[in-house]
C-alpha cells in the first residue's frame, strides 16, 4: 500500500455573485483539485479565479463534469442519452482547458460530479460516453474515479491512466459501493472516526463495511469536503493525522507538481 | 484584389430545441462557419450537430464568441470588465474546441459576435483582451475581423494570423465603417444591388459609401447570413453572381481544406 | 355528446430570439391557448406578445405550466418532490397572470405541459401538488386534463372545474392511455384520418384503439399543434371538417368570451 | 418626524443550492423584507423558503424585481426597452405573488434592486414603466422608494401609496443622492457611526452630507443589509441603538401587521 496518499476535492463550486464553501482554505489541504466547469456549478469568473488558486498552491487540476443543471447542483439524475452525456463532457472540459490555459496552468485529469459520477460508477455505457470524451480531447488527461466501478474499467480500455479514490466521510458496503444516504452508517460526522478507519485503511488495504468484514479497496487518493465548517474540520484532522501516522501528501498525478 | 474570396457565416445559432435559420442549406453555400459557442446561442448537442455537419460540407469552423446573453442574443452591451471578456472569451473557445474534437473537425479561427463583435472593433482594451485570450489557448488560432478595426491591429500585435471580412449587405460610410442600422441605406435588401457592389469591390478594391466617394478596404471574406428564407436567398445569388463573373470560392484559411 | 367543441394549442413557446411554430396562423384556428410560462419555453416578451395576440384573436388563455427545463423543453422528467412542483406551477402561473395583467387579459385555466403533464395524468400525488398550487392562486382558475388522467380527479377533489381534452393526432389505447410514441400507430400523420376519427369520436362518444374496440371517452376540447408546417396544415383541417360536419367551435370556458 | 420606524432588507437572494447571507438571523432585525423573484437572484423554493420564514416572523413582506442577470447580480446595466422592463417587473412580481399564496402570506409592496433600483431613481420613463406594472397587477400594491427618486413621483402620479427610504450604512451628498461607491464616504462601516447618524436624523429630519450641511429628507424606512456577518452585526447594532433612544420599528405598512 501506498505511503505517499493524495487528498482531492470540489472546488471551485460557486456561480455569479454565489461561493460554496472555502476554497482558499481547502486548496491549503489538498493536493488535487476538482473544479466544476460550468454544468452543475462555475462560470468563466469562477473557473479562472479557482484556476489562479490552484496555481498559486501548486493544487493539481482536475475538470468536473456534471449533468448541466445549476438548481439541482448536479445530483439529479437529467434523463440523457449516452451522446449527450459525451457531449456534456467535452464541452465542459474545453471550457475549464479554456480558463486554464488563461489562468497558467493545466487540466490534468477528469472526474465526473454528482448524479453523473454515480451513473458513471455503475452504467458501463455512461462509462464509455465519458472516457470517450476525454480521449478525444486529449489521451494525456487521467481519469479519477470512485475505486470500484465501471469508470474505471471503461477507463482503462480507453487506455487512459485511472486513479481511484475513497470517500473520508462515507461508510462502505460488502459490495464496495457507497451505503447509500438515507441509511444508517452512511455518513461518518467523527472526525477522530474517520482519521482512525483511513490510517487502517492505508495500513492494510482493508476497508471496514457495515455489513460485514472489512473489503479489500484500491486508491490513489482520498475525497474530503469543504463545503462547511464542519467537513474542512475533518478535512483539516485527516491531513495533520495522516501526516502524523507517517504518510506523505502528494498529488496522484507524480509527474504534476 | 483577390481571385479568390471566402464567404463566411453565422451558424449553430440554435439553443436546446429551438434552431435559427437552415444550417443545412447555408453550409451548402459558405466556405467558412462562425459557429456559436454557448455565450448568445449554441448548447452542447447544437454546436456538435453543427461542427459534424461543417465537417461533412469541408467548411472551415471558426469560433463565434459573444456575451453571455441567450435572451438578448448578444446583441445587447453586457456592461463587462476586460478581463471577463477575456474569460468568456476563453471558456467558450475552450467549449467549442472540446465539441470539435469529438466531432473529428477543429475550430480554426475566432470572429466575435454582435455586440462583442462591434465593441472589439472599436475598442483596443477589448480587442486586446479577446486576442490574448485566443493567443492562450492556441497560437494557430486566426482572428476574423471586421475590416478597418481594432481588432485587426490587436490580433496583429498579438502575433495571430488575422483575415478581415465586409458584409454582402451592409452600406459602408466613408468612415469605413458600417452604416447604423437605424439609419437609411443600412442594409441593402435587394440580391442583385448585393452582388453587382461586391463584385466591383472585388475587382476594383473600393467600397462604395452612402456618404461620400467609395473608399478602399481590404477583405479575405465575404459575410453572409442565412437566418431567413430572403436572407439565404441573398447568399445564394451572391455566391452564383459571384462564380460567374469569375471569383474562386475558397476558405481564407488556405492551408485548411 | 357536445355540439360544441373546443380547440386548443400550445402556444408562446418561444425563448429571447426563438421561436417555435406559427402562432399568429394558429391563433386563427384554436379558441384555448395553452401559453409557457418560463419553464420549458418563454419569457417576457415572448408571454406578452402571445397574450396580446390571443386577447386580439379573442382567443381564451390557460397557463402551460412545465418544469424548468429549458435545454429539454420540458419533455424530460426532472426529479422532483411533488413540493417543488407546486411551487413550479405557483410561480410560473403567478408569472403569466403578471403578464397577463399588462397585456389586458386573464388566465383561465391550467394545463401542465410535457413530462410534467404525463407525470400529473398518472401519478396522483403530483396531480395533487399542481391543483393545490391552481387553488391557494385562486379557485375560479379551470383545469385542462387529458381525459381519464389523475389530474382530472385531483382537480375535482380540490373543488376546481375540470375540462377534459382528446388529442387530433395520437392514437390510444384500449386502457384509454395514448399509445407510446415509439410504438407504430402512436401518430396520426394523415389530417383526413385524423378529422374521420374526431368527428366519429364526437358523434358517438367512442374513441377508437389500436389494440381492441373503441373505448368511451369524455372531452370538451381537441387538442391540436402548430409546431410544424405540418401540424399547422393538420389543425386547418380538422377544424375545416370539423365545422363542414356541423360543429361549432368556442372555448371549453363558455363564460370566457 | 415619527417615532416609529421600518427597517427593510433584501431577503431570499439565493439561487438553487447557494444562499446569500443569513435570511433567518435577518428576519429577527427587519420589519419588512424586499424578497428577490427570480431575476437577480431567488427560485420557486428560496422564494417559498423565505415567504414562509417571512409570514413566521410576522415580517411584512414586498417584492424585490431586477434585471434577469443571475451572473451579475441583477448590478449590471441591461440594456433595455421600457416596455421590457415592464414586462420584467410585471412577470416577476407575479411569480413571488404566486409562492406568497402557497406560503400563506401576501405581496404588499414592490422595491426594485440594484442597478433597476438605480435607472428607476434616476429616470422617469423607467419609474413609469414599473409603476404601470406594479398598478396592472394591483393598485394595492405600495412602492418603496429611494428617498428624493424619480421613482416616488412616478408612484404617486400612478396614484400608488408610496413610501421612502434611506441606507444605514451609506453616505449622502447634497444633491440627495447617495455618494457613489468609488468615492470616499460611499459607506459608513462603523456601526456607532451609522446609528447616531440615523438618530439624528429621525430626530431632525435632516442627514448629513458629505459635501456640505445636512439636508431634509422623508423616510419612513431604513435600508438595513444582512449578507455578510459585518453587515448582520450593523443591522442589529442599528436596532438596538434606535429602540433604546426611543423608536419603536414598525412595518411602514401599517395595517399589514
Amino acid at each position: 500500500m501506498p505511503q505517499v496518499i493524495d487528498l482531492n476535492s470540489d472546488l471551485g463550486e460557486g456561480y455569479g455573485p454565489w461561493r460554496m464553501g472555502d476554497d482558499e482554505a481547502i486548496l491549503g489541504v489538498v493536493t488535487s483539485a476538482n473544479i466544476a466547469c460550468g454544468g452543475h456549478a462555475g462560470d468563466p469568473e469562477t473557473m479562472f479565479q479557482t484556476l489562479v488558486l490552484a496555481r498559486e498552491r501548486k493544487v493539481v487540476v482536475g475538470a468536473h463534469p456534471s449533468f448541466a443543471d445549476r438548481e439541482g447542483f448536479g445530483r439529479r439524475l437529467i434523463p440523457s442519452t449516452t451522446g449527450e452525456i459525451e457531449r456534456q463532457t467535452a464541452t465542459q472540459l474545453g471550457a475549464l482547458m479554456g480558463a486554464a490555459a488563461l489562468a497558467g496552468t493545466k487540466v490534468r485529469y477528469v472526474k465526473p460530479h454528482g448524479a453523473l459520477g454515480n451513473l458513471a460508477a455503475a452504467d458501463r455505457p455512461v462509462a464509455e460516453a465519458i472516457t470517450r470524451a476525454i480521449a478525444a480531447i486529449s489521451p494525456d488527461l487521467a481519469v479519477l474515479a470512485i475505486s470500484g466501478t465501471e469508470l474505471e474499467l471503461a477507463g482503462r480500455d480507453r487506455g487512459l491512466a485511472v486513479y481511484s479514490e475513497i470517500f473520508a466521510d462515507r461508510g462502505y458496503l460488502q459490495s464496495g459501493q457507497l451505503v447509500p444516504r438515507k441509511r444508517d452508517g452512511a455518513m461518518i460526522h467523527d472526525p477522530q472516526a474517520a482519521a482512525d478507519r483511513l490510517i487502517g485503511f492505508l495500513t492494510t488495504g482493508l476497508m471496514p463495511t457495515i455489513d460485514g468484514p472489512a473489503i479489500p479497496l484500491a486508491a490513489q487518493s482520498i475525497c474530503v469536503h469543504g463545503d462547511s465548517p464542519g467537513a474542512l474540520a475533518m478535512a483539516l484532522h485527516v491531513r495533520d493525522r495522516l501526516r502524523a501516522a507517517g504518510f506523505a501528501l502528494a498529488p496522484f498525478l507524480t509527474d504534476a507538481v
